[in-house]
């Protein structure tokens, strides 16, 4: 009995060397700082598990396939403060976003069709296209170039009959670079001009520095019928277990078709709609208090860099990451160095080896995604532990 | 913008039909009792919420892709009082029996593949397959015979050079019916023989009646390296809103390639993987109360059926539900009328046209599936519904 091919071609995470490593190291006695993992240290608002707590659990029922309407309502209103109107059957609720990314990709792709993406992208990408046989095809962006995208003929030519969309995250994970508008009217016209669906994966919105906005594709006019949002309570209100995800889009037929993988999987778990549809309802300044912290985090992050010799990374304007390249020649080694042979005064740091967030063979070998996900303290000494490990590493 | 092939060809819910018929009629002031879909009434363990509640929720984390420890080792103790010995990676932990599926699929079958299935069958096995490009072959079976399979070789001309494994329900949904020792073995001979997957989906293991006991494919010898066992917590233990389900098999390689299939998506909602984990470890006693409590409804089932002329059934031994063939010409025409045009003093039945539950065009027509979902006092009432409908309708 063989296994199918598209399950042993999928790549493994890049980090999954690394953790049986830090593991020992760890039950060893070493402190590991994980700056590998976008898991925030922040609390998840005590409204998620009040609201859960209010709720008849008597029966643990299904929830409606498309999702609980308390939840529905809540995103709804929610985009209302930002001036995009969505109706009730523009949004389903999806086990997170990694679902509304495999659904989409299973509704827009048949076998053998190609999504355009930059790259470095969202490694799991990989996962959700390729287990349902769709190809990425990556659009090359540069660390020297603060990750933002080529110009427009670099872009079109990468199109072929087999194109169907454009995906990106934006705030961007692996970069924390925001696009600006003339890239997003860039994405519109190209989409326009080819026919493509723009698949917008925006979990860090409202994740957005140095007094920049992260605007929404939804703010866009003129492409209602081809843009699909993608959206979750994971990174913006602290809740990654909680696997809330959504699809916005006002293209009705294809809300309508989507609703059927809804529905042949029943419904997303009903506790946590219930405790999502209470983070949405969060006051704005919530948002604000979160960029607030995390925006101090990637300034401790970014001085640092800056002040070792070698590294290559524009300031991120977003998300919680940033990608940049270090002055060695294995980004892998150096991960694996990091929790193997190094310490100092017992402590170390796990990084993600940037290779993996690229799909073009040899690109990435010599950067690391940092993700400052722990408070300012505690980036201030990973951070310090990095800048000696530099030091050791090269001598 | 074409939306997929996959998902245009995706088949709708065979009720979706009925539901805004039902929620009109509600509105009306029509009661309807709703045998229609497999919700029990009920109550989900107390466990369920008191697991929840004593964890530290202060960050709601992304849990482990595997599955949270603490579940994966109710889940080895619970198979271990039935003499099955699982070790920790041969469970992961999945978003329901649904995930289960589209995994166990995806991992098994390349697009155009074929995995053979005894029909009627649950009907969002479709879904699971068709989404990612696999076909289903169905081996006929019928209310006559109660559902069992037919001989080996009605069975064994039906695979092709790309069949790659066989799916069933054991107990069935939507049959009732389980498998006997005989038909397990015939199962594991022609999968042997012909080198396929065995695909056991067991979410109804356990609810057994006439003393009867629903085996496990598991505890068969000598198909370790094929068989995958789906399970889930939500008919079980009544927490069908958990959504949590587990891929249960001991080929490492088939359980090492679908952990990167839980990697892309990350985790399953953490909280419910809690309760979860309480459900599995309830005593075994309460298994037997629960199947007490379904063959009560059972037998108010089956004896109006009996009583109804021109209805062909044989009792149905498990699970919670019966496929009728019925007195008339159009179940989906009877269901529909049932819902519109038909009260009992103010009140009526949901039944799910069975045609649904065939992938054989035509077959079905005639036969409904009924879900005992209901207490038994108004299961009667329900019941008694139908007979009289039956009696009007065919006037």
């Amino acid at each position: 009995m063989r296994l199918s091919d598209r399950v042993l071609h999928m790549q493994e995470s890049p980090v999954r060397k690394l953790v049986p490593i830090a593991e020992k190291q760890k039950k060893n006695g070493k402190k590991v700082y994980h700056l590998n993992i976008g898991q925030p240290d922040i609390e998840t608002p005590k409204a998620f598990m009040e609201a859960i707590n209010a709720y008849d659990t008597s029966v643990i029922k299904y929830s409606f396939s498309q999702g609980e309407p308390v939840l529905i309502d809540a995103i709804i209103d929610y985009y209302k403060r930002d001036g995009m109107v969505y109706e009730d059957n523009d949004i389903l609720i999806t086990n997170g976003g990694s679902e509304a990314l495999t659904f989409t990709t299973i509704a827009t792709c048949n076998p053998g069709d190609e999504i355009l993406i930059p790259e470095p992208f969202y490694t799991n990408y990989n996962g959700f296209t390729s287990a349902v046989n769709v190809d990425l095809v990556p659009i090359t962006t540069k660390a020297e170039d603060g990750f933002h995208l080529p110009k427009e003929e670099e872009i079109v030519k990468l199109i072929t009959p087999k194109t169907k969309a454009i995906l990106f995250s934006n705030p961007g994970n692996p970069t924390g670079t925001i696009l600006t508008k003339v890239e997003m009217d860039m994405i519109k016209r190209i989409a326009i001009e080819h026919d493509l669906y723009i698949i917008s994966d925006e979990v860090y919105r409202k994740m957005a520095f140095d007094g920049l906005k992260s605007y929404s594709m939804g703010q866009l006019e003129g492409i209602d019928d081809r843009l699909i949002i993608v959206d979750s309570v994971s990174k913006r209100f602290s809740a990654c277990g909680a696997r809330i995800g959504a699809i916005i889009s006002k293209n009705k037929k294809l809300t309508s078709n989507i609703l059927k993988l809804c529905q042949a999987r029943l419904c997303v778990a009903t506790l946590e709609q219930i405790g999502a549809a209470a983070l949405y309802k969060m006051p704005s300044e919530y948002a604000n208090e979160i960029k607030d912290i995390y925006e101090e985090r990637r300034n401790i992050v970014y001085e640092t860099l800056k002040e070792i010799p070698g590294v290559v990374c524009e300031k991120p304007q977003g998300a919680f990451y940033v990608v940049a390249k270090l002055p060695i020649e294995s980004a892998e080694e150096f991960c694996v160095w990091l929790l193997q042979d190094f310490d100092h005064h017992g402590e170390t740091v796990m990084l993600a080896p940037a290779q993996g967030f690229y799909s073009t063979k040899g690109l990435g070998k010599n950067e690391v995604r940092i993700a400052y996900v722990l408070n300012s303290d505690e980036m201030k000494k990973a951070m310090n532990i990095l800048k000696e490990a530099l030091k050791v590493y090269n001598q």
